[in-house]
């Protein structure tokens, strides 16, 4: 038997064009002599449909599709993920279903057991566990089908379930699993991925072929990197990651093994492809081409130029630079520099009138009071709002700058530099910004060495340096990683060496910010815990505040 | 027996403030001569305390919360809501628990069995549910401990889950139920839940208790509202709304019942003084007093004014008229009007002169392009960075004053008139904010009646109306309502009478304008399905848009 992963980029809610993906993709997989095609979890709606799932009419077209996939059916079998109404009248009203078609109708559905609701996941929101077991039998084979979370509870310290579904299947003597995924990407995920299978086939015996779903979704990107591991424990093959893939495979060379077939995983490289599939979707499945940003001169804006132009070309992308009283000489050098590097459009909008001009209207109303906060947020205000305006005039999305650090203690300014519709790198660490500019200058200098080497400054006051309000990023960047991606307490955190009043202070910061973060665009989630839906926090909360 | 009911108004992570406040209730208890005093669920650390549950050290204060309450119960039993550590490695981490305390120590727990896991709550995500049902025996009674949603399974039509765990807790025999909840407050939520109460107490044949939280955490709004029916189905007592309360009952009498004690319920009474106890939590647990907000002589600010004034005080509430070019002299007339009749502080700052700085700046780079959004946008935004300049420079909260309808069709600016800290008519469609217009004239002219008359306008163009741009509100607000609450496909909607264009380009509307609220403040809920943590939506989405 020949099975054909399709590892394609799906569109939540896009019916029409999801079908039609998969239509064709059975057609490659028959030239590629396949006798079942298997798409990822939920393909026919895009993952996650989130509350959409709520209207029966979403659901109904769903059904529609499969429909549609059945007719196709012919020749090949085809595996596909969708929702389903569950029959019953108690419980949730839905199932996540991994659905058999083959002569031309529906043979069998087989709906998840294991709902995964933490971080970004909210499935038994929706749905209702799977309470059946059966393997399909097909061309004198038989398959477990199993849906993304359902080989998850294996290979890990603390199970989140009482139940294995594996455990149910595998007794019915299947000749292979096939696992149909949804699975987000973090930089330390494809390893953990390759873990979780790998201990399915050691416990079970039996092959997996692995079908992950590729393409971003706002701030999840679905990386691919669909699995084909042999009884042996080898990964067989491994499909490219972030880009679209579809690939045949003789079961009998799969079952027979010996074949090691991994690709290398560098964090940065996965980082920086991670994040161009990141744009390049947002602006695609939103009907954009051209994204718009300010360069202060600063490396965060730095790399975000960088990133955009690679995933959407140069010419697609407008660089603002605006200058003010407070800026340096050298910024506004090497941010002309870098845009002539890129080949960007870009401008000079100083902000000094603009400024001068809301000084002017508030000077009755400030009663003299010394130059504050109020002051500083009031110049990345007037930026913010030049950046909207020419977004609104030309149609193009503005990108948003902020890194994960000044996210966390809330060292930006809302409706200042914290505009934009895409928070492109609201998930790396500034330490990891910096790592990422190295990366991104590998083979020359494309971001001028002098935005990587010089002091981080907002410069909204005369010589300003983050070093004055902020900790070194080194060291903060470890404290907010155990707290945040860690949840250690400040007790343990200080217990590994850190200054207890900067563990409290960082602590805090983080904590009494929430309500910033809640108004912050979406975060293209590369870590294991970005900001975002992944992380939901009271805002009137007081702990550690 | 005498019971007490402890109707309090607790705070997220604020452990000590949160014991101390049940400590001083156990003291009124006593003194009303109570044998046992319930609290609310997870009282100990407030209700929802979201993904601090994930943290730890964050369970462990609460455990010691349990502790210091355990020693307090001598003479008197204490329940109490509060998470338990789950022992067992497979499964969820926690329990979501009622303590039963007495003598000095922890006697018994009995964790929550069905785990509402839609809408606002996400409590599959921390808690395990419940395997073993043990009723308590304390001077010679039998309780039933239940927690919340443990009782919604029965009186609805589609009920969500497949157990209840009333059916094993009632062959043990209970003389009385005990219900710990934390219900947040909708316009219906009231009716509804003695509706289940009632419909549980008519299943099981005996009495109920029921302890609801009372206080408003950022979004949600718990209404108290606890309630004690008796074994004939009526309602025994019901406790105010929107108050803390500590009330004893004496169990004889109870069953006895032939009480009937229930508050009447108006609807835009209901929400008045729901937005009253959001508005103040959310100032009170920021540790905040003073608002502002921007008063443009339309409606939706003058109501959010009228809410600010008399949450917080009318000299804790400064508004700011911004007129331009655009404003009309009666808004300004009309603003000043309001702002007298409230005892206000206002502030007249005319943005003409910001907005021309920034059309001065941008000439060069709009290329000639005609007004359009950008230019009003502008304006919107000049106002916004005035009001939060003056929040920054004097430590005010700024209030969001964007209506329900307006909000779901993305007729307001981002970083504009979308400022603000709170939204505090969000969830009130533009018919419901006339109505509750009309609510807080009813005893003379507070709002005078000309904001109330005049054709809504935002005043960004000359001779500018909502009608312009938007359907009529009566027939926006309805299939806003049909979609958005009611969850109806377009060709139902269609169906009920509404034309096919309209509706069409109404639901496009709202589901292409989910980027601007992401973004949003958070939207104090008073609807069965306000925007922001209860519902959730894709923001690449293509269904409908």
């Amino acid at each position: 038997m020949k099975i054909a992963i399709a590892q394609l980029n799906f569109h939540i809610g896009n019916f029409e064009g999801n079908l039609s993906k998969m239509l064709q993709a059975v057609e490659t997989a028959k030239t590629q002599g396949a006798d079942l095609v298997c798409f990822s979890e939920l393909a026919t709606v895009g993952y996650p449909p989130r509350d959409f799932l709520e209207f029966e009419d979403f659901i109904e077209l769903a059904e529609h599709s499969v429909q549609e996939l059945a007719k196709a059916a012919k020749g090949i079998a085809i595996v596909v993920g969708s929702p389903t109404k569950n029959p019953v009248i108690e419980g949730k009203d839905l199932y996540n279903s991994a659905y058999f078609l083959a002569d031309g109708r529906v043979q069998q559905m087989q709906h998840k057991t294991l709902l995964p609701t933490y971080d970004i996941f909210d499935e038994y929101r929706y749905f209702e566990p799977a309470n059946e077991w059966r393997v399909v039998e097909y061309q004198g084979k038989r398959i477990a089908l199993t849906v993304c979370e359902d080989i998850w509870n294996i290979g890990n310290e603390n199970p989140l379930y009482t139940v294995c579904p594996l455990d149910e299947l595998v007794p019915q003597k299947p000749d292979f699993i096939l696992n149909l995924s949804a699975s987000p990407f973090s930089y330390k995920q494809a390893n953990t991925r390759i873990h979780t299978v790998k201990a399915n086939v050691q416990r079970y015996g039996i092959p997996m072929f692995y079908v992950n779903h590729c393409g971003a979704q706002t701030e999840l990107i679905f990386d691919g990197g669909s699995l084909v591991v042999s009884p042996d424990g080898k990964v067989f093959d491994e499909l490219p990651y972030f880009e679209e893939c579809i690939r045949t495979y003789e079961l009998e060379a799969v079952v027979k093994g010996g074949r090691e077939n991994e690709q290398p995983k560098e964090k940065m490289t996965l980082i920086h492809d991670a994040l161009l599939l990141g744009i390049r979707d947002y602006f695609r499945k939103l009907g954009f081409k051209r994204a718009i940003l300010g360069l202060s001169g600063g490396i965060d804006s730095a790399v975000v130029a960088v990133l955009a132009a690679r995933a959407l070309g140069p010419d697609n992308v407008r660089v603002v630079l605006m200058p003010s009283q407070f800026s340096s000489d050298h910024s506004i050098h090497d941010a002309r520099k870098l845009a002539e590097n890129l080949g960007t459009q870009y401008d000079i909008i100083p902000i000094e009138g603009i400024y001068q001009s809301y000084i002017e209207a508030l000077k009755p109303h400030f009663w003299s009071q010394p130059f504050n906060i109020a002051e500083e947020n009031l110049q990345a205000r007037a930026r913010g709002n030049l950046l909207m305006a020419l977004s609104n005039k030309f149609g193009n999305i503005l990108l948003n700058t902020s890194n994960k650090s000044e996210v966390a203690v809330g060292y930006g300014t809302l409706y200042g530099d914290m505009c934009g519709g895409l928070s492109v790198i609201g998930d790396l660490y500034k330490t990891e910004v910096f790592a990422l500019a190295r990366y991104m200058n590998k083979d020359g200098e494309l971001i001028p060495e002098n935005i990587i080497t010089k002091p981080p400054s907002a410069e909204l006051r005369p010589n300003q340096k983050d070093s004055d309000s902020l900790p070194e990023y080194e060291a903060l960047d470890e404290i907010l990683y155990e707290y945040i991606e860690g949840r250690f307490s400040p007790q343990d955190i200080i217990e590994r060496g850190y200054d207890e009043k900067l563990v409290r202070r960082v602590l805090r910061l983080v904590n009494i910010n929430e309500f910033k973060r809640h108004q912050m665009a979406p975060v293209l989630r590369v870590s294991e815990k970005a900001f975002g839906m992944g992380r939901r926090m009271p805002i009137v909360g007081k702990y550690l505040a």
